[in-house]
């Protein structure tokens, strides 16, 4: 099992766990506003060190955006699957960034 | 061959492409601070679809960052599966969640 | 009559003018969600300004923050003076700086 | 003297006080990328408050980013006037909002 689905499926493990002991459960005592705001936050973060931060930091608020992503997408109880579903329509259609340049 | 590692492959492919025909060159011919740009608006985006937008758009958005997210590694040069290896190395460590809850 | 007290004015007229007119009425049209997200991109958008950006640049981007911010306090009835007030509180206390440092 | 101004000035003598003291001065020893992440999650919370915040956490937000905007202007030497005159500017040739509109 893949990385990606092994921790989505932790998140939701851990969505109803005890806050003092879950960060994922600790975003949700805090409610949606809370876990949108992190999404948001870490995607300014990602910004900053895609344009000043060392390789090391980049990968780090990367893997951040992923796992806020997925805290985000639980808590809507959107599977990642769907996601990618949609990324492979962009694609299927008429080319990814075709399909995603019109979205700009 | 998986969705993610099919993305990655073509954005790098599309980087020296004709502007005019590619979005990903586009994002490139403006520079670096263009695209660190348009991933930390796709942060936004979704943080704000998570919070009031329907499944499809919050789908949508998600989609868009973990594009833009791929640009932004590609340009930078790290490959997407350093930033895999870096989510299991949390997993591995301590509880994925504390090692990301350490973080904020 | 200063210029945000004026643009403040300008902005809570406009509200309800012909979206075909107004870009203000506009962002009303298609609502509260779209107003918070062009502050969120706008706040990405300074960011990057900040750390890469001309002056010329930056000095319009802090503009367009200025601008949807008030737009933003508008669209929830919130007057510009409470914001000044909620500085002039934090300053009056324990000295501006260590109040906000302690919203970090 | 007006709040802003005030302010402005503050920020300006505290930005090579001693760290330990200020939290303008540590900004400004952890460098730029550090003010300029602030002020884009600043725009982020603010965002999420627009949406939904109480009255009181979105003007807590908006001096927020009120706060970091200016700290983010004196770190590049803008005077926060440049910013009001590029304003008036907008509002005396077309209309500040049709001025607005087109940068968007």
């Amino acid at each position: 099992m893949d990385t990606l689905s092994r921790l989505e499926r932790t998140i939701a493990e851990r969505r109803r766990a005890d806050p003092s002991q879950s960060y994922v459960a600790t975003l949700h005592a805090k409610g949606l506003p809370q876990i949108a705001r992190k999404l948001g936050e870490e995607g300014v973060e990602a910004a900053i060190a895609t344009l000043s931060g060392s390789e090391a930091e980049l990968t780090g608020e990367a893997a951040d955006i992923l796992f806020h992503l997925l805290v985000a997408l639980d808590a809507r109880d959107i599977p990642f699957a769907e996601v990618l579903a949609e990324l492979d329509r962009r694609e299927g259609t008429s080319g990814l960034e075709e399909k995603a340049g019109r979205t700009q």
